[in-house]
C-alpha cells in the first residue's frame, strides 16, 4: 500500500464515525497529502467503503501528470472537478457526502449541491488538516533536510560577509534565496523576511531598497521548500556591538523562547503553549510589544495547524512539527524575533533548525 | 481623493444597485485593490454611503503598516477581522451587509453571521474582481514595465547562451528567475516553467533536473512581479535546427495566437475569442491536443477575471489585460505554447510582451 492510500485508509476511520459514505476533498494541499498529485486543478472522493469506489479528478492539462502521480486511483478527466465528483457520487453509492466546510465557499457550495441532487451534504471541516498535523518519518526526514539546508544558507551569507551595513534588505533576501537553492531547495518556502533598524519592529516586514546601518538589529525569517515541505527559521542580528537595550530585548525573548519550546510537549493545550512563553514577556513588562501568536503548523504549508496561540484550540500530540517563534517590538526602535521549527516529541521537542539562537553580532 | 478612495467610490455605485448598505470584503487582494493594503489578515467594510462610515480591520502585527498603507479609513485592531466588522454593522447602520460569497467559506459565513445576529447577509460575488478586470492608467504603466522587464531578462537569457542542452531545466529557470530579479522585480510572477522534449508537452510541467538535449522543444512560460502587478509571457524554442514536426506546431500555434489576438476586442464575447483561436487549431486536426482555454485576466493575481475560455463567461471591454496563450501538446513528443499579455483596445490590442514570437533555433 502506497503512503498516500496508507493516509486514505486513516481518513476512512473519521468518515465511518462521522456518519458519512464519502468525503469530498477539494483542498489542493490536501488532495497532495492524499494523492501526491501536484497539479493546481483537482478533487478527490475518499470513499469510506474502499479505494476501489474512490475517484480522483483533473483536467485535460494534467493527465499525464495524474497517471504519473497518482497511478493507484480511478481517473475522472473533467474541468470542473468537484462538481464532476459530487454527480458521480450516487453512482457510487453516496447518500451522505462529506465536504470540507472550512475550505469551500458559500457558491460553491450551491454548485455542488446542484450537481448531486439527491445527495446530503455534510460538513466535515479539518480532518485531513488534523490528520496532516502529525507527520510521518519520511515526512520528518524531509521536513530535517529542509531546516538543515536553511542553517547551511544562513551560515554561508555569515561567512561571506553578506549582512553588513550598507546592503539593502532586498539584496540580503536575494542573496539568502539564491543560497538556498544552491543547497537545494526547490524555492523559498515563504518571502524571505529582512528587516532592519527601525523596521525590524515590523512583524511582518517585507524586504525593502532601504539600507542596512550599523547599529541596527536585523530580523531574517526564512525558509527552505524541499519536496514539498517547508522550513521556518528565525534569528535576529546586530550590526557592530549591540546596545545594552538590544541585547536586553534580544535576551528577553530567547529565554522566552525557550520557555515555549519546554512548553512544547505532547498532550499541552496549544493556549497554554503560547500563555507559558507570553508570561516571560509580559513579566518584562512587554506583553504589548508581543502582538502575534507563539506559532503554527509546519508541514505542506508554511502556516498550518496546530495554532498555537492565544485564540488556538486543541492539543499538541508526538509528531506535531510547530514553530515556536515569541517576538517583542519596539515602535520606532527595532524588534527581536527568534524562531525554531521543533517536532513535538515526550519530554524535550527535537529542534529541527540549528542555527545558533545567541545574539550574534556581525 | 486616493486612488483607492476613487476605486471605494467605483464600488458604491455597484452597491447601491445591489440593494445593499455596505459590503464585507474579505479578499486580500481585493482589500488591496481598495484600499492598498499588503499585510496577510484583514477585512474592509465599505459603506454605500461613503468612506465616513467605512471600516478597516486588521491585527496587531500590522497596525504600523496599516497606519501608513491605509491612512484614509478608520481602523479596527482585532485578529477576528471579518467577523470584528460584521459586528461593527448594526452600529454604523447597516442592515443588509454583502458579503464575497465565492471568497467566503461555508464556516466562515456561519462565523459572520453569528457575528452580526440581525444584519442580513446577502451574497455579492465578483463584484471587486469586475472592478480589478478594467485597469487604470497607473496600473497598466505597472503592467507594461513588469512585461518589458521579463522581455529584457528572457533576452539576457539567450544572449548570455542560457538556454543550451546540457543545462538542467531548473538551472535555466533560476537564471531567468535572477535575471528578473536583476532587472528590478520584486519576485517572479510564478513559478517560473521551462519544460523540454517530451516534457514540453505538460502545460503546468515544473522545472526538473532533467538536461536539456539537441533538437529538444523547450517552452519557457514565465513573469515578473512589480509593485505588486504581474506579466506572464511563454515562448518556445528549439535547440538547434527545428525538425518539420516542430516547424509545423510551432507555426500553428502562433497561427492560432494571432487569431486570438485579433478576436481579442471591446465587447468580444469570452467564449468566442476563444473560440476563434481554436478553431485554427482544430482546423489542423490537434483541437484534442489544445487541453486548456486561451486565456485569462492578468493583474495583481496571476489569475484573475475575465477567464478566456469554453467555460468563461461574459464579454471583454477596454482596458482588460489579458493572456492570449493557445498550446499544442502531442503526448510523448513535444508540445509549443505561445502567450502573450495584450490589453483590450479598439480595433487592435496593445501587446506588452514584446519578445519575438517566431520559432528562435538557439
Amino acid at each position: 500500500m502506497s503512503p498516500h492510500a496508507r493516509r486514505r485508509e486513516a481518513l476512512r476511520a473519521h468518515l465511518v464515525a462521522a456518519d458519512v459514505d464519502a468525503l469530498l476533498v477539494t483542498d489542493l494541499v490536501n488532495i497532495r497529502y492524499l494523492t501526491g498529485f501536484t497539479g493546481s486543478n483537482a478533487a478527490l472522493l475518499v470513499h469510506a467503503c474502499g479505494d476501489a469506489a474512490s475517484r480522483f479528478c483533473t483536467d485535460g492539462r494534467y493527465a499525464a501528470r495524474a497517471r504519473a502521480e497518482v497511478p493507484d486511483l480511478e481517473p475522472v478527466i473533467d474541468r470542473a472537478s468537484a462538481p464532476a465528483l459530487a454527480a458521480a457520487a450516487p453512482g457510487l453509492g453516496v447518500a451522505r457526502l462529506g465536504f470540507e466546510s472550512d475550505v469551500v465557499t458559500v457558491e460553491a457550495h450551491d454548485v455542488l449541491a446542484a450537481a448531486a441532487p439527491g445527495v446530503h451534504l455534510r460538513r466535515l471541516p479539518g480532518r485531513v488538516q488534523r490528520l496532516r498535523a502529525v507527520k510521518e518519518d519520511a515526512e520528518l526526514a524531509t521536513l530535517r533536510a529542509a531546516c538543515a539546508l536553511a542553517d547551511a544558507a544562513l551560515a554561508d551569507l555569515l561567512a561571506a560577509g553578506g549582512l553588513r551595513a550598507g546592503r539593502s534588505e532586498r539584496d540580503v533576501a536575494f542573496e539568502l534565496e539564491a543560497r538556498l537553492r544552491g543547497h537545494g531547495a526547490d524555492a523559498p518556502a515563504f518571502e524571505t523576511i529582512v528587516a532592519a533598524g527601525a523596521r525590524s519592529a515590523l512583524p511582518h516586514h517585507r524586504p525593502s531598497g532601504e539600507l542596512l546601518r550599523a547599529g541596527d538589529l536585523v530580523v531574517l525569517d526564512f525558509g527552505a521548500r524541499v519536496g514539498g515541505y517547508h522550513s521556518d527559521m528565525t534569528r535576529t542580528f546586530v550590526l557592530g556591538a549591540g546596545a545594552a537595550w538590544q541585547r536586553d530585548l534580544h535576551a528577553l525573548v530567547v529565554a522566552a523562547q525557550a520557555v515555549g519550546r519546554t512548553a512544547a510537549v505532547p498532550d499541552a493545550d496549544v493556549v497554554a503553549v503560547d500563555a507559558a512563553a507570553r508570561a516571560v514577556v509580559e513579566a518584562a513588562g512587554r506583553g504589548e510589544e508581543f502582538p502575534h501568536g507563539l506559532g503554527h503548523g509546519v508541514g505542506l504549508e508554511i502556516h498550518e495547524a496546530p495554532a498555537v496561540g492565544p485564540t488556538g484550540s486543541g492539543r499538541l500530540a508526538e509528531r506535531m512539527t510547530v514553530t515556536v517563534e515569541p517576538g517583542v517590538y519596539l515602535p520606532e526602535r527595532g524588534g527581536v524575533r527568534v524562531e525554531d521549527t521543533v517536532v513535538v516529541r515526550p519530554g524535550t521537542p527535537e529542534v529541527l533548525t540549528g542555527s545558533p539562537r545567541e545574539l550574534v553580532e556581525v
